[in-house]
């Protein structure tokens, strides 16, 4: 578990924790497992299970609270789990919020054991699971309510030791945190999603027309990143980028945002200030990584550096926009707009390929070109 | 720690865990200290003091990054720490990223203990402090980068033994999960907020007259509901719908949303649009509370039953929509418009009072009548 430890006394003995240190060296061992963990299952399924190696108990469940029936469901299971008609009710449908078990754990936050469920009221229910030794933990949100429980038992009676009981309580306190961790990265995540969306109807709202290519060329973008071997990460960005690309035009007036004629020359230097409106919108978010807001900043930008709104130039302009930047004008080309019927896919590539080392970067056009040649292969029926 | 246990059995004495039973009792209770934690320090801290009581170290911090400048600072001490001006100078100017030390924990993320800091290239640095055993635990963000460490030291040679080890690598893996946690709680509440500046942004760029109009209505609102002895959190929620009242404004054409005459009734409808279409935006919000959302919905009813959009009459508006109605009104009364001067605060007041039990809620004019009052007493040079 160590890297470069005491070695200048050279007691290399001294340097290890872990399992072969009896019961503090386990629970750090969990601790740091659950530390790791990327969801709540793969934190919770070791500890289940070392729960059922490190103690008496036969098997070990997690029940977690879903919020739109207010059910404790098993969201995970280690072991022998009684096999009964009532248990496998409870698998199914969960345990209601009102089980006197819950209502102990919410009254009394701190691991409760039971030698023998029949013995009390609080364990009411679980005798006729054929669950003879219980024990129980809380998972409390960090603003203090129930929104979890550790279960552990036997089949025949036990009585819970001190080893034992400090195991449960340390892992359970353990995944605890890790539960309250993982609702918060939850709650970051739909938040910043939310932003996205809110923003979306907005401009939506605005600019009908949007939707559609929205959806359509945040999509593409994905498609492409895809067939560039991007990370997930990278390509996470690009989508926030490409679904905010038009944001700028909540900002454009009416008169010019709604014309269905074409456009003279003020009011197309109007409607082109939506890139720079867009990226102060974008700023705001303060949790788009700059990749995002380069997709904004440069989705009119130009190989040839005749784009706008700072007419950068080549790999100067950063790969997000020129990769944005294709995806945006063939979703334009095949679609319909008021003033031009849809062209077809090959005369939409034919038009980026007649593009390339002006409008467009050469290795990029010929990626995308083999990109939708190759969806056109597949899929010879949906495009006329 | 435990409230009804194992009594089945007659058996008090094995229902205990606890800072009686030992290491494994100790990290427990040190894993709950950081289970209720609601922010770093009151983790951090009671953690820092039990490694001093419990292992050989005479003083242990923690180091957290600081984004801004990639730079380690203190953020929690306990104990002794080294008083020469080298300590002084990492306390105010913190550990730079590139410290061996810390590219050590990057590197290989495990506690690294050493018994004599001369002796150790990773180690460099601390000599100088008079730090001459010390053990350094990294705190991983969940996807793996290093965000901060904790250190605990002696200013004589000392091996540190397994309990100690142990005892530390818990406390540390438990806290880096606390650190995960509050760190996702953090980013979740910065991208709440962002999404609300992002949206306001918007609509202020469409609607100049809003901002003004919206900072001072937020706060007003919260100074009447404070008057109201509300809770924090309900505060904080009337704060959210007040901020984004007139956020279906966005929706408005500019031919309504920017005449400067009176509209006529179908133009008055088409903006009163805006509290349906405001909802629509912040439903996509799904962090928003009920409450906010009520703000919106019910920002223009009446008391009397003659307001939009749903005409709800007297207490079946919401009682968030009641007191922001006084203070939207308040507001636009004393503000200068296109078509009207601002009123004086007495001439406001006074319309409010003809309007009890017409528009709002008699109670509540009264409760905001002394609120302007009192404050207006208070600062009586701010009002002609």
């Amino acid at each position: 578990m160590q890297g470069m430890t005491q070695s200048g006394l050279g007691t290399p003995g001294a340097s290890r924790t872990g399992s072969d240190h009896g019961l503090a060296g386990r629970i750090v061992h969990l601790a740091q497992l659950a530390l790791r963990a990327q969801d709540l299952s793969s934190g919770i399924v070791p500890t289940l299970e070392a729960l059922i190696t490190d103690t008496a108990a036969v098997g070990s469940a997690y029940f977690h609270l879903e919020a739109q029936d207010l059910t404790f469901r098993v969201q995970a299971a280690a072991g022998e789990l009684p096999d009964t008609p009532a248990m496998q009710a409870i698998a199914t449908h969960g345990l209601p919020s009102g089980t006197p078990l819950l209502e102990a754990l919410r009254l009394s936050p701190a691991p409760l054991f039971f030698a023998d469920t029949a013995a009390s009221g609080i364990t009411a229910g679980f005798p006729e699971l054929g669950v003879v030794s219980l024990a129980a933990a809380p998972v409390l949100s960090p603003t203090g309510e129930l929104i979890g429980a550790f279960l552990m038992h036997t089949f025949t009676p036990h009585l819970w030791q001190p080893d034992e009981q400090t195991l449960f309580g340390s892992v359970s306190a353990t995944l605890a945190t890790l539960a309250g961790r993982l609702t918060a990265e939850q709650q970051a995540r739909e938040a910043r999603e939310a932003a996205l969306r809110a923003l979306g109807l907005a401009l939506e709202t605005r600019d009908r027309e949007t939707q559609g290519h929205t959806d359509r060329v945040t999509a593409l973008a994905e498609r492409v990143a895809r067939r560039l071997n991007w990370p997930e990460e990278r390509l996470h960005t690009l989508r926030w980028g490409a679904y905010l690309h038009d944001i700028g035009k909540i900002a454009v007036p009416d008169s010019i945002l709604l014309k269905r004629g074409t456009l003279d020359d003020a009011e197309r230097l109007e409607m082109q200030e939506h890139v720079r409106e867009g990226l102060r919108f974008a700023l705001a978010l303060s949790f788009l990584p700059p990749q995002a807001l380069h997709v904004i900043r440069d989705h009119h930008e130009r190989w040839d550096g005749r784009g706008y709104p700072h007419g950068t130039r080549g790999e100067a302009i950063s790969e997000e926009g020129r990769v944005f930047a294709l995806c945006d004008v063939y979703d334009a080309l095949t679609s319909e707009r008021p003033y031009k019927p849809a062209w077809t896919a090959g005369a939409a590539l034919a038009e980026l390929r007649a593009q390339t080392g002006r409008q467009f970067d050469p290795a990029l056009v010929s990626v995308f070109v083999d990109l939708i040649e190759s969806e056109l292969a597949d899929a010879p029926l949906d495009v006329a």
